[in-house]
């Protein structure tokens, strides 16, 4: 049951699509803090906390604060309070009880977890303005799929999303492209599609090719498309100031960017310097930038990734004038070490400044609103004006898409990575422990960056990432300009980067099931165990196994040096460590607790008891799997106990 | 045996204080790569790496690249190749056999193994001059004891130096520390020490009070000593440079402080502005420096830490200078993004550029050295000046002193604790794993800031944090302003906290014991299960457990929200799950795999085989344990079995 409650004078968000009537009494569990715009819960001793999508620490939440509060942050400790998403969705649950809320507002919201007091879950408003639902239900995985149920169908992506895809900042040209291509076809590792980050345009220009870099894109992207390529380029959020440029003119003309106070359009700096930042809250302006997508489209381009857009802010024109001016007063001084910091404070703190989401404007639903009351919409609205576009666009035909800022709503229209992480091995572990949570939000189709983005990985952390990485829809290496080359091919034991990228396409057929059935069912892909096995009080300590879709228990391994790693089985279960399509053992493990050996190159898959899996044979490229192939893993039942989805993976 | 080898034209570092000959054959195990100043090994696949000490990782250091280069970084992520000390010995232990090697260089090296190539280990070195020791043995204990022989005993601190100590940046006056002791005394939570950050001196002069919060010092002092309370005051390595103070004017004099090429005395700016730094490595400034400690002893302080000692350095006089003469080229224009960032860099960079140890000297044995060619061996005099100044200060009595930067050599000056870490629960599990290496290298003394420095700690994390510290010789609670305060008594589970620091207490007589054996037989008091049981597959993949002593196993709880962990017992154990002195559980458990449960207030201890275990009653101060007061926890012996180390804690 959804019941729907509300505090102050919320701005709409659009997330919710279903009707629901207001209730008259309070709030349910939390109570009114006097004073405060805060509203207090006090947990039990086991009760858990399960949600919050893209936030750090573990699956249960319980122990730290989070706030909402869309950041370009791309240092992702475990200290973090915000990272780029906004996605306010959680489920308290204390075995057999506990309830969902959702929290829908656009501003910044904190969730203090126990991290104040252990024992209590305070709810932290900047402004008093909010839909509460809250909802109850039988059991954890109830109340999503009540949730989700409100907030509309996930998003769809076609399904060569499903395949591996090479990505890095920055592929400088389509030479460097061709190349990446002919290395893993000559390595004969599976690969779909090629992400072009931000040096594929025109000085950073949305909708631009750079004419030096891709002398002739549309015959590029044709002769990777022959090959069964896909380029998947970059869209940023803010358009270049260049006269003679055609989205800006446009932009300028149309009035579509944000504006200040005086109402002049906002100056920003971002990759190409100097930008406008559309009105993405803006209808009009909405439905004007997603059009332009049609550029890129008739190139015959078929995927998209959004970024930038929480919106990152490297300086505003308005606050460097004033630090250049705050300089003169540090120049020649014999600065003591308090005036020497803010000196570096004021040249560190020009790079999203929170200050700088109070200098411009948005006109939403026939309102005028500051940056900041909206901040957590902004990426959303850019992704929902792509996918709003591609419903005109592409009536019949599935894009590709995903952003880097979001908030609930959202997943209607794209996917989600996880930004820019690291290739550190706590962040492997945070990929798995992130991925549920995105499911409860809706965020079906998402992914880390596989090997990590920044920092230089090593080849052990790259496999074992991989190894995991092939369970996730969006399943990407990408990797940060200035680090490590990171292709599956430069490193020196490729014929195990080729088994397991093997088995991702060997595994697609399912995985791409599954996941129909979750977006189709309103469910979840990936369940941790206390959600499939809520009265074993092992299952709720459990944080680093998954389950993937109705079959199957995965257990990546996420240390360094570790040839094994101990696995919970709630119930029997049949092993298949797999090294390849062809090689692995099967083994029936008892329920209970196990060390189990996974060499470096072995990947464990659990097989639930009274369950299929499909496996098929390995092919270069999603579209090339042969469906026919299909050979079955069952443990006490036979391949019918397997319910495949199939369609044409293209079409809406 | 150990034998030693020389490449280049080593500067010597007095670490090793055994005269042994110089081979004339090639390095075994290394080659020389061509045309680099480079050696490399090929590792077997089941090869293990351990020492290095102070690193971020594992206890295995295999898979990644570490720098001896020390570093005032407070940001220890997994990525990080440097962190404050250079601590150049390793083990490399394939089961049944390796080899240990030393690698005595003041300059740079890294130790690449196998982050390039996961089976090659290459050492890299700036400069082709080092010492290198080969250690060949009986096992990996065998090699460490022999190593550790040739570098000499490590440093004794006082006993109470066992004792739980508080601390935090900053204490800002008489008053507070007072308030800090009358609330420990409150809630009857045992202490020994408090520790005084940087604002108890005036002007972060060094060995001076300041006359406003600490109006009458030595009376200060002794209402602590009274209560026995023991006050260790912080000494940075810069000394302020301002007219009127003694300790700059009689450095000026006495020609003490480093200089630039005009030999000018370097200019560079810390905590109290513009400072200069004396030359530790300079015999006679090392004296002149060490002197200085009789200012505090006569006031009747024990104890002292020496932080800042990389050096630490905000900023170089000459470099500011640059710095805003380059940032004219940006004002005022039309700044693309790189410029942006390279502007950002050019202020960024101020702190701790690797530039300024370009920019000054200092004259070692008889001739001179620029800075970055023996930068390492910096804190490491430093802390000698203090230790050597002891021995004359101080005859009879230790002096408790740790250092934050530290070479192998300074072991025998003072401990090490491990600077500016995080409350994050990874670095929990990084000072976990990282204090056995610390005893590799001789240091034995040393332990982290429980509950971590920077960010905000929850009460969880400082309580499993606490319960691992109880086992490190340094025992510490520090934070950092503007953090969450981190005092045990400000959380709501006081009762627990009391009981586990009370367990210190008990244990200490154990403690000191193992301690004191350690030092005495060149051993380690913390080992890795590897190390005790070579023979086990097992014991190798075991990360987050360790032996303290001869007769106990610990395996803390390092993860939020956990209520247990597993544990891998090597042979049949006695558990004791302590939740007091006198409340605990006791259980026999099998050789093998173990899920234990720990309530967040339970400390695991197992106990070995024909071992005893001593636990005192508790005692609010170390010298107040009442070593009459004795029981024994036993496995299979009694308590004869356990050889106690007494005396009188104090004399040298």
């Amino acid at each position: 049951m959804v019941r729907k409650y509300r505090i102050g004078n919320p701005i709409e968000t659009d997330s919710v699509v279903t009707a629901i009537e207001l209730e008259n009494g309070p709030i349910p569990y939390f109570e009114k803090v006097e004073d405060k715009n805060e509203l207090s819960f006090h947990m039990g001793k086991t009760d858990r906390v399960y949600g919050l999508a893209e936030t750090v620490r573990g699956i249960n939440k319980r122990g730290y604060i989070y706030t909402s509060n869309c950041s370009d942050d791309p240092i992702h400790t475990e200290d973090k309070r915000s990272l780029y998403a906004a996605q306010n969705f959680f489920v308290l649950w204390g075995k057999d009880k506990g309830f969902g809320m959702y929290v829908d507002t656009p501003g910044q919201v904190s969730f203090d977890i126990g991290y104040t007091d252990m024992d209590i879950f305070s709810l932290c408003f900047e402004d008093f303005d909010a839909d509460i639902y809250v909802i109850e239900g039988d059991g954890l995985k109830d109340i999503v799929k009540q949730f989700r149920k409100i907030i509309g169908k996930s998003y769809i992506p076609p399904r060569w999303g499903f395949g591996f895809g090479q990505s890095r900042w920055s592929y400088m040209n389509e030479g460097e492209v061709r190349e990446v291509v002919d290395s893993y076809e000559k390595q004969g590792i599976p690969i779909d599609s090629i992400y072009l980050d931000i040096d594929y345009m025109e000085r950073y220009k949305d909708f631009t090719i750079s004419k030096e870099r891709f002398p002739d894109f549309k015959n590029f992207v044709k002769e990777m498309a022959d090959k069964g390529i896909h380029l998947v380029p970059i869209i940023d959020a803010g358009v270049k100031i260049e006269e003679g440029y055609d989205i800006y003119e446009e932009g300028i003309k149309g009035g579509y960017f944000c504006k200040k106070e005086d109402n002049e359009n906002l100056v920003a700096a971002v990759w190409p310097g100097k930008v406008h930042f559309p009105d993405f809250l803006n209808e009009e302006a909405r439905r004007w930038f997603g059009e332009k997508y049609k550029i890129l489209l008739d190139y015959g381009i078929d995927g998209f990734w959004n970024d930038m857009n929480e919106p990152a802010i490297f300086y505003t024109e308005d606050h460097l004038k004033e630090v250049f001016l705050q300089l003169k007063d540090y120049e020649g001084k014999n600065l003591d070490i308090r005036s020497f910091f803010n000196m570096q404070g004021i040249v560190g703190g020009l790079a999203n400044n929170p200050d700088d989401y109070k200098r411009f404007y948005h006109e939403y639903k026939g309102k005028r609103y500051r940056h900041d009351k909206v901040h957590n919409l902004f990426g959303y609205n850019m992704t929902r004006a792509a996918g709003e576009a591609f419903e005109r666009l592409s009536p019949d035909k599935r894009i590709l898409m995903f952003s880097r800022s979001s908030y609930i709503g959202m997943h209607r229209y794209g996917g989600v990575w996880c930004g820019d992480n690291k290739s550190w091995w706590s962040h492997l572990l945070l990929n798995i422990q992130q991925m549920p949570a995105l499911n409860m939000c809706g965020f079906l189709y998402s992914g880390a960056d596989v090997g990590g983005f920044g920092a230089d990985v090593t080849e052990d952390l790259l496999m074992r990432w991989t190894e995991f990485g092939i369970f996730t829809p969006l399943f990407r290496n990408h990797s940060a300009e200035g680090t490590r080359r990171q292709e599956l091919y430069r490193f020196s034991d490729t014929e195990s980067f080729k088994n397991i990228v093997n088995l991702r396409y060997s595994f697609i057929p399912y995985l791409y099931s599954e996941f129909m059935k979750a977006v189709n069912s309103d469910g979840m892909l990936f369940t941790p165990p206390a959600f499939e096995y809520p009265d074993d009080d092992m299952a709720y300590e459990v944080e680093d196994q998954l389950f993937v879709g109705d079959s199957i228990m995965i257990a990546p391994v996420y240390r360094q040096n570790a040839t094994g790693r101990y696995v919970y089985l709630p119930e029997e279960m049949k092993l298949c460590r797999f090294r390849s399509y062809d090689d692995y053992d099967v083994e029936i493990i008892d329920r209970g607790h196990h060390y189990i050996s996974a060499a470096l190159n072995e990947v464990l898959v659990f097989i639930r008891k009274g369950h299929a899996f499909p496996i098929a044979a390995p092919a270069t490229r999603t579209e090339k799997i042969d469906y026919a192939s299909l050979k079955y893993e069952c443990f006490d039942c036979n391949s019918e106990a397997y319910d495949l989805f199939i369609d044409d993976g293209i079409s809406r």
